[in-house]
């Protein structure tokens, strides 16, 4: 009986899927997530010039090249040629957080929404780092794909 | 002006912070997240046999890889010669989800709170990618360091 | 005179071998390696539940990643984005040896020969390192490419 | 129940094992093994001057910096920061293979077993690479650990 | 306004710029650089036998495989299926200096300079650790692109 | 004969020098490099806000993760767990050139030249990556050591 997941075979072992017969499409894929922390710490964020740019330009390259190791990192996914990654950051000094979302696309025979969710972690646990001296209560929440689109399964639009 | 944010410098620009006065000190780093998914997404790692092994196995091999991976991934990480990683998974059928904990431990000059935190969110990652066939709508949620040993600021325990 | 070693040029010196006007075809490559040990060994791997799937479960892991990193390992192989990887294990107590069997796929200008090699070595590498505490002895012998298909040399079958 | 094997924990999962209580000694590793070939390509290798001087030091500068990539090949190895490496090979045409031996050190808390056996095969995989335009029904055999010193476990040769 | 730094979005926030839409064209690019250094230094590379090769070699080698590397090190590259690279040395003995020539093609949506240029300096620091302990004054001058041809702007020769 | 090149053996070969024996002291050690560029591309890169933000903050933030490649760069440079990396810009408009300027420290058994001059040189070629778009005449001229301190050798001073 083959598992529904793809990622095992009929034994329920490992192993990395065979796209070779999967046709190449344009594929994107787009993931959020909120770093929450104590007011004051956005504030140290947000406020002020320089040290503002280096936090969120450090997460943001963080980031990007995060998705670039992302089938180093994962186990069973596929060796992709990225063709754009971008990370944006979103302040809520309501909610006490910073939204964080990316987008990566390509052209190939496999989706990018690891490498979406993957961009978003990496540029999360590096705002974590640069912002622990001062808050290491930070925490990450609500990471998830918001929406996909190629490939045979087709676009999905998160609820 | 001294930045509160020890990553950057007096002009608010961001370095690798010099730790060569700080003391040896065995330090360990105790990170948690879950992994939130359908009912049924949820029964198909825990059920069965050769599936759960295969799916929670290489979740916990690639946070604990991830967690080596973290001063790749990290830019203002110090490279540190890890002494333990460990990645564990509690299954939480009444929310319908799966509790990931991560702890690392060094004997160095810094501390492993990233590693901690890298390892769960990797592993989160390698249970979303094994499972996404089926559920693309899975998340990740309360990432955060709940204990940190040793250094000069001491313990520190989440509430 | 042209070396007959293609990564050579004509005065002998290493270089990565232009493919830029050879053809893109679907590409596989399978190789085997077997892994000596004690008998008692051999038990340990596969008697019991737990440690079995442990044990290959993150040699198979070890191995599929290894893939991936052939062309940062071998210096003069070609980044490939690889269309399929598997390990399989198939133990020989006859012999008191563990069979490891790779298989790899591209849809490439190069084939991936080194990938099947490299994932069975990594493998092989990596079983040592799960049981050396209890076999220091154990060893690797027999590995070797078995099958290649697709490219301009076309298919080749070990005797 | 402890499980035998160091790298699984009570309940038979990978872990990567905490060293942070052993002592920091001095230890050394040597590994070997065999690439066997035609005849007619150890001549290739060893015969003329340039080649022989390219083909060779590819493979022991690929040994060298596999040996520093152990601990990203195999999940549970530990970071180390190496003292030493070296790698060498000894012709035998009357068997018409080529040895590779490797020796790594380090003053740390484990052994250095994965990183000599680590250098050792993936010259073996450099060697292949370079000459398996030729000859593609090379082979390795005969890969194991010969010797290693220090630690608690103390010094192994190999009979 | 649009940044006419492509990397910048209109915010002047760094992105991984968007080629999905660009066309797949052969590419190539060339790069150059000189490592100066004490007459002794250079003698001591080019005079002999067997250390000439190992000098040159290690750091064509090095070269090679850090054009590989060019998208892991550079921030914002995409990562490229490399299809050719070769690194030459030329000594000028008149002016003591070590001139490095590093070629790099592809068939791809974007072009490869900053990989022919990550191979030049990547053979320079290694032309620099190999003889770092008899000239520490060595130096690296006139690194630059010498021509790239393929993709929209077309050929650049330098003036 | 013992080669003067300390990576070579007495036969000429490379390896990775045995610093078992040395002793784990204090170093440190700076580099620096210039980037030419037309005067109209260094106008871009400082003038303005949040692009000269992101252009130096991304090449900043490479050139501290290059430094932490070092030894997966330079063959054979010895792994080394750096205490300190900072990189700084400073701009000469009357020469039309961005100075970088990289310091690394380690107390280690080897010094941290290679750090630094690997932290100077992939700055270099990202500052080259984020402007190409205007200037591809851009070049790297005077890379080289200016200070180190440590070690059996001890300081260093260029001239």
């Amino acid at each position: 009986m083959k598992s529904p997941l793809s990622h095992l075979n009929a034994r329920g072992e490992a192993h990395m899927v065979d796209v070779s017969e999967k046709a190449v499409t344009s594929r994107s894929a787009t993931a959020e997530g909120f770093v929450t922390m104590a007011p004051a710490t956005l504030d140290m964020i947000l406020d002020g010039t320089a040290p503002k740019g280096d936090v969120l330009a450090t997460a943001r390259i963080a980031g990007i090249m995060g998705a670039k190791k992302t089938s180093e990192l994962i186990p069973l996914c596929h060796p992709l040629a990225l063709s754009k990654v971008t990370v944006d950051f979103e302040p809520d000094r309501d909610n006490a957080c910073l939204r964080v979302e990316a987008t990566a696309k390509v052209d190939g025979k496999t989706g990018v929404e690891m490498e979406a969710l993957t961009a978003v972690t990496v540029a999360c646990l590096t705002l974590y780092d640069m912002c622990k001296a001062v808050d290491r209560a930070m925490g990450f929440t609500g990471i998830r794909l918001i929406e996909k689109t190629g490939g045979r399964s087709g676009t999905f639009r998160a609820r």
